[in-house]
């Protein structure tokens, strides 16, 4: 059965229901339609959310075989709940373009999924569209300032680093030509559009506390120079309010339910190699703040989303983090151990060992951070006992928990004893959350210690580009930002081709990024994607809906 | 008091309320928050909405002293239910970008407004954003096809007519270069973003009656031809499928409340010039099947917007009208008559009556219909008795019912004269709607009928281009479809300048856009703008929100 044809058999609870297990009365709630709703920001109780226990779901550097971090959080949860535990699971809201160009929601998978997730999945409560909106209205207001004679801030059009944002695989927007067709329609300069998720807007909402944090964090946003050298920020163009009222709902965490009818909340979604990948942090604090255990993720691999999770998210809140749960799966193993990827499915005890470096420096680099880390080996039909017996044996020697989670197949039956280790390794109480660098620190230290500690990198170098950012960064007093590096996620290095554990590289960085909204420098390795591109037979031409709103060809 | 000081001071009633009011059951809608609903198309009925008296509000030449249509429109609905009748009305949505460029809102005024009038003015239930992400898709899988060796239909990129849409005044994207960036990023290419409103999908959404009927709609859209002249509709890219999932919610229609607590549907906003403006068939035929009676508008003048939800709306999905309410003002009659913008509020009766002409037309063109007219003068504190007599006499010689409608100030107490006279026009049953041309007609000949016996003009010019349309037009088979004036709103006339009723003209049509999917061709006269831009101080500087989430400075 598909995702889907999984989903639909479900009986979904209604979203009454679900908040009132969360003990929140229903008329505090704003429905959208009977199974989404929106929690209001009161729900937030700082002494209630420091009661609660924060896992972060994080996995193994990703490899096309798939890791199924998601469906592990989601499968977590429902095994802390089968076990008496109140516990919730705060995720990432999926992106809509990606939906039409390969098949593939990002809901979690078969016995492990929020529901509705076609909904999720599609326009959900309209966040995306939100940010997409104060984003591009950002946007007007810089062209249109440009435009006007009357109240210029005389911004120099060459040096302004606002784009545009759209929720779409649109590959021929990602370098254009705007402002043509004359002197009534704006001033001709070259832009382009990012996909919403990759915008600063997303990381802002992410990070903001409250509607007030959040619309300081949007009038510090950094726009580009005048022609005589001065900065220009938002609030410089009175933007920020207008932005903010577009995002008055966008910025309320979402309801949703498990496919065993558990609360779970879902809100906000950033990219995680430019940005800090994980969820709201009043998603995070909402979760806190109504139960026990609260499960998250954090995308991509540790090195990329869960370094971010902590010295950025962790950091910014407060937040104390009890445990990781490191996800990893036999195949991506094989993979990242030299087999191929026609061959995953085939018994391959050697790829598997020699892959086992890559869960080896990701677990060294979770002690750094001095959490608790546990392998939650997510099963595939085709994973043998030999296989499976070489990561426990490897997890053993190591004196680190690890559990079969077999979630996909049987939702939280499957992750009890993975659910037991995590209790476990909390009640021990051993994790004592240190970040791993100093906001205080200069730019180039942190990211040198990054870089080392973290990648294994012998030394960071810097292109020209890179080293004018730095003292333009320095000029702007941004110093004192924390970073945020934008990375393959391929690759422990930020070369993709470079799988395992790689030693003796050098990590280049191109050029630096400023975030001054969101609150993070961006130091950018090799080439990243801000707008994917459709595939030759993108999977929209085998989507369609019945006269009965039945979808088909979606997941 | 602002508008937005009138509406907070409303204690709102419960959606459910307001469903169970129409006797629906509050389990067969889908809440979005607590004052707004989208309901199902199952509540559509054929036979019960063929009793229910249609209504359509229009006005003569708009002005920049301001109509209020819509405010007519609701005030009306409120003056029926005060009379005892079973009432409905049915509404465009708003368009977001305008909200941030010149203060005022789209949801009626003082104490005809419809509520939440800051969430109908913002991103409602995500209509026009969905509708959006549809006809950007569609605009993506364009430029992949152009991309894909493999999968190439062969599209010559300079025949593509299909553009993009932004929900914002944002003049810089009105003509762009896409496609920049190298062979890995599209295949370079002019062309430009309109605002939502004047999306096809919008026309789409508007006229279609069902799923099914929707999903033929969309692959029907016409994009161009390929490189050996053949054409190309989005069904040959297999578009439309994945375009309805898109807008599966959107089509459903959105149900609000007024101040007075009546049931109002909200649903669609297509321009007025460039296609239907009017709300969708959905929304107009479930009021009908919900109502006796059904009070609805079409955009700007009787000429542009009634024209067109007659010749067009009623005819697809066969309507029958029973009485036009035509709203008039005093300020703008005296505008008419010569009357300078900034003296309006003083008493001037010669204007007045120099301004009478463009009421009389319009009143003529409601009765080429065979519709009954009946005047609402929306009164104004500043109207004199003298003025108001004035219009009274007028109609009194043409034997047409007039009242004063003071329902920005009193609501549908204000109406209450207004009301009877058009529930007596109606029981006296004179109406007998007759389109003014048959569809069938040739396209020229459906382009003349309309220029010279609504407009006046003396005869129709045609440029080259045009012709060349014409001969296209014909080769593609499309002859049968009605036909959309695209014109000035300003004038009768294709000239803005030519205020009151004015003669001796020539219409001149320039090109004829092809709208396939929507079912018309569109006869462009004139500067038609379909992408604003903002002011030089755009109302977005004023615009915010406290960290209650009480927003200032909008409308």
């Amino acid at each position: 059965m598909t995702d889907l044809q999984i989903a639909k058999k479900v009986q979904l609870q209604h979203i009454n229901t679900i908040a009132e297990k969360l003990g929140i009365n229903p008329d505090n709630i704003d429905p959208y339609g009977k199974y989404k709703a929106k929690l209001p920001l009161s729900l937030i109780n700082r002494k209630q959310a420091e009661k609660s226990h924060l896992i972060l779901v994080s996995a193994i550097s990703p490899t096309p075989a798939g890791e199924g971090k998601t469906t592990i959080s989601i499968g977590l949860n429902e095994g802390l709940n089968q076990i008496g535990k109140k516990s919730i699971v705060v995720l990432r809201e999926p992106s809509l373009g990606p939906v039409f160009g390969i098949k593939g929601g990002a809901t979690g998978g078969g016995y492990s999924q929020v529901l509705p997730m076609e909904d999720i999945n599609l326009h959900f409560t309209g966040d995306f569209s939100a940010i997409e909106k104060a984003h591009n209205l950002l946007a007007a207001i810089i062209d249109n300032n440009i435009q006007s004679k009357t109240t210029s801030v005389n911004l120099d059009p060459r040096t302004i680093s606002w784009k545009r944002v759209i929720d779409m695989n649109d590959r021929a927007l990602r370098r254009v030509i705007v402002g043509l067709g004359g002197t009534t329609s704006g001033v001709p300069r070259e832009t382009g559009f990012d996909i919403t998720a990759a915008s600063e807007i997303m990381a802002i909402l992410c990070l903001a506390e409250s509607l007030s944090d959040l619309k300081q964090r949007l009038g510090n946003i950094f726009i580009g120079y005048t022609f005589d050298k001065k900065p220009i920020y938002a609030r410089d163009l009175k933007a920020e309010g207008a932005m903010a009222v577009l995002l008055k709902d966008a910025i309320k965490p979402n309801l949703v339910q498990t496919i065993e009818g558990n609360p779970a909340i879902i809100h906000g979604g950033p990219f995680a190699n430019i940005a800090q990948g994980t969820n709201s942090v009043i998603a995070t604090l909402t979760g806190m703040s109504l139960a026990d255990y609260t499960v998250t993720e954090a995308g991509f691999g540790f090195d990329l989303g869960a370094e971010k999770f902590f010295d950025i998210k962790c950091q910014s809140a407060k937040l104390n983090p009890k445990a990781v749960v490191l996800t990893a799966t036999i195949r991506a193993l094989k993979y990242h151990g030299g087999a191929d990827l026609k061959s995953l499915t085939a018994p391959n005890v050697e790829a598997l060992k020699n892959g086992l470096p890559n869960l080896e420096k990701h677990l060294e680099n979770i002690l750094k951070f001095k959490v608790t880390p546990i392998i939650a080996i997510n099963r595939f039909a085709t994973d043998t006992d030999e296989e499976i017996a070489v990561i426990k044996n490897f997890a053993a020697q190591k004196d680190i928990p690890v559990a079969l989670a077999d979630v996909w197949a049987k939702g939280g039956k499957g992750a009890v004893e993975l659910a037991q280790l995590v209790v476990n390794a909390i009640d021990k109480n051993t994790s004592q959350f240190t970040p791993l660098y100093k906001w205080e620190d200069s730019v180039t230290g942190k990211i040198e210690t990054i870089a080392t500690r973290i990648y294994g990198a012998e030394h960071v170098d810097y292109t020209s580009r890179a080293r004018a950012d730095l003292k333009k960064i320095a000029d702007l007093g941004l110093e004192g930002l924390p970073v945020c590096i934008a990375k393959t996620q391929k690759s422990l290095s930020d070369n993709p081709l470079l799988l395992g554990r790689p030693k003796d590289f050098i990590i280049t960085v191109r050029e630096i990024e400023i975030a001054a909204g969101a609150g993070f420098l961006i130091p950018i390795t090799g080439d990243i994607m801000r707008m994917p591109g459709l595939p030759p037979h993108p999977a929209a031409e085998n989507i369609s809906i019945d006269d009965d709103g039945e979808i088909s060809g979606l997941f």
